[in-house]
């Protein structure tokens, strides 16, 4: 469980090391609701990750040199690569061995200790489980650990200074790390709607079974989106504060990203663009008035495939 | 000849009709240096120019369906059909007969009459001064038009209310509209510098032969930064505002538009990248202290270019 205290610790604590992304107020044009967007696909490493991976070490206050191992071939893997480089630690990040090339050559650039271990992502979960047991080093859950979702809702307090109190706020959802930290940043203050791909429901799963289980997921956002299973951190944060969940399909993702670069000249990922896709779609109605922001969460993609989305 | 006053009239007249784009504050990670960026390829039609000639047409005060003329196929182009689209105005605008065709379904998108006669550009701006003096159209400059520039310099004054008070603003510089503005905007409380590609030197010949000159123009960022000769408008503020001008290569743009995607996820055109390099070659250097800013001015560009790039 976090609330806004840990919240307001977590950008303490983090200070200068992450960047004050910019946010952007659009109106009717582009999404067809007025809405503010946070565009933290200008973090380090392009995504939220980076301020939830500090923050999460910071917090362990080890040892120079202490060694950390997380299991992510994704944006969670490039941020604790980061963060552990920024702080003098020394990262092992385990992928699947059909993690592809280029993905392993950004977290060695980052360097990174990459092991290629077990077939599939939960297979390489386990291998890093295993590793943290063995050698003590300390693992690092890609969302679902209370400083990790602290440190990512640290967006929703520049959020609010930059742009203004809002109403809602439109967050893509895949493990839930970063929802939990909005919600809990602005508990009593904004409702928070997580955005979900129809092919990646691990909140409408969790609302509906009155619980975390485990989904089926792919889909264009499964690359950033498709954690098998909401974490803990975010259920009791959602149940707490009454967090509601739509669903989206991926032709209204590729749509919303296709908006993002032809109105904006913002090139997200598709998970970054999912939280808008609620907007095309009516899955998320705003009243008259209702202040909006969405947040543009990652922009790790070949930049290439925004040519083929409808815009 | 423009000062403030002309600048701050511009922003009242625009109002809401911009976007107040984004600025983010770089630590030296990425530039070598720390660097508050202006995010301007965020505006309306994905440069500056959308400010400049929304600006025009708006102090020009025409009755509903005016015909207003302009000759560009670039981003100028596009920012006056977006104007006289805004305003109920009929644009229309004159490209050579070798524009490509991509950019002539953008104008139309718009709104736009597009006529292609000229087989340059140069033919085909004398093509729309005569259809303006035919028809009493209301001829609209690329860049040298007071309230163009005024237009333009309106994003200075974000920027100092964004990230405070700075000392030098790095702007590229084509026919001189935006550097005109911001530097119109700042007099006496910050320096400009234009940035130029050393196959668009427009500036530099104009202060080295002591007025606007013809140079010949190319390399990889022409199609933004491809005027001719620098306006009188920015000859005035140069001379008076005492701008200086540094030169970069096409390799350093380049390497500064791969920076700007591989660390921060900003896709820019050449040109929008350009004040960037005089960072990354030295061509600019700042004093330990310098609150240095540069306008990210336009991201008109096929995005899987960027791959391309060194970073």
């Amino acid at each position: 469980m976090i609330d806004r205290d840990d919240v307001v610790a977590a950008a303490d604590r983090l200070g200068g090391r992450v960047r004050r992304t910019p946010s952007v107020v659009l109106d009717a044009g582009p999404f067809g609701t007025p809405v503010a967007l946070k565009l933290e696909l200008l973090q380090h490493t392009g995504s939220f990750k980076a301020r939830g991976m500090l923050n999460r070490l910071l917090a362990a206050d080890l040892p120079a040199g202490s060694r950390v191992v997380g299991a992510s071939g994704g944006n969670a893997g490039l941020a604790v690569a980061y963060a552990a480089r920024e702080l003098g630690l020394s990262a092992h990040i385990v992928v699947p061995s059909t993690a592809p090339a280029v993905k392993v050559e950004r977290l060695r650039a980052l360097g990174a200790a990459v092991v290629q271990q077990g077939a599939v992502y939960a297979e390489a979960y386990e291998v890093a489980i295993a590793h943290a047991e063995r050698t003590g080093a300390e693992f690092v859950h890609a969302y679902d650990q209370a400083e990790v979702a602290a440190g990512n809702g640290t967006l929703a307090l520049e959020l609010v200074e930059q742009v203004g109190p809002v109403d809602t706020v439109l967050v893509a959802v895949g493990g839930g790390g970063l929802a939990a930290g909005i919600a809990a940043a602005l508990d009593g203050r904004a409702r928070v709607v997580g955005v979900e791909p129809e092919r990646c429901p691990t909140l409408h799963a969790a609302l509906a079974a009155g619980g975390p289980v485990r989904v089926d997921v792919g889909g264009l956002a499964a690359d950033s989106l498709g954690a098998s299973r909401l974490g803990e951190v975010c259920w009791s944060v959602a149940r707490r504060t009454g967090m509601s969940a739509v669903l989206v399909p991926d032709e209204a993702i590729a749509r919303a990203r296709g908006r993002l670069w032809s109105e904006l000249r913002v090139l997200a990922e598709y998970g970054g663009a999912a939280a808008l896709a609620a907007l095309l779609t009516g899955a998320y109605l705003p009243e008259r008035g209702e202040r909006v922001a969405a947040v543009v969460c990652g922009g790790n993609t070949d930049p290439a495939g925004v040519l083929r989305d409808p815009a």
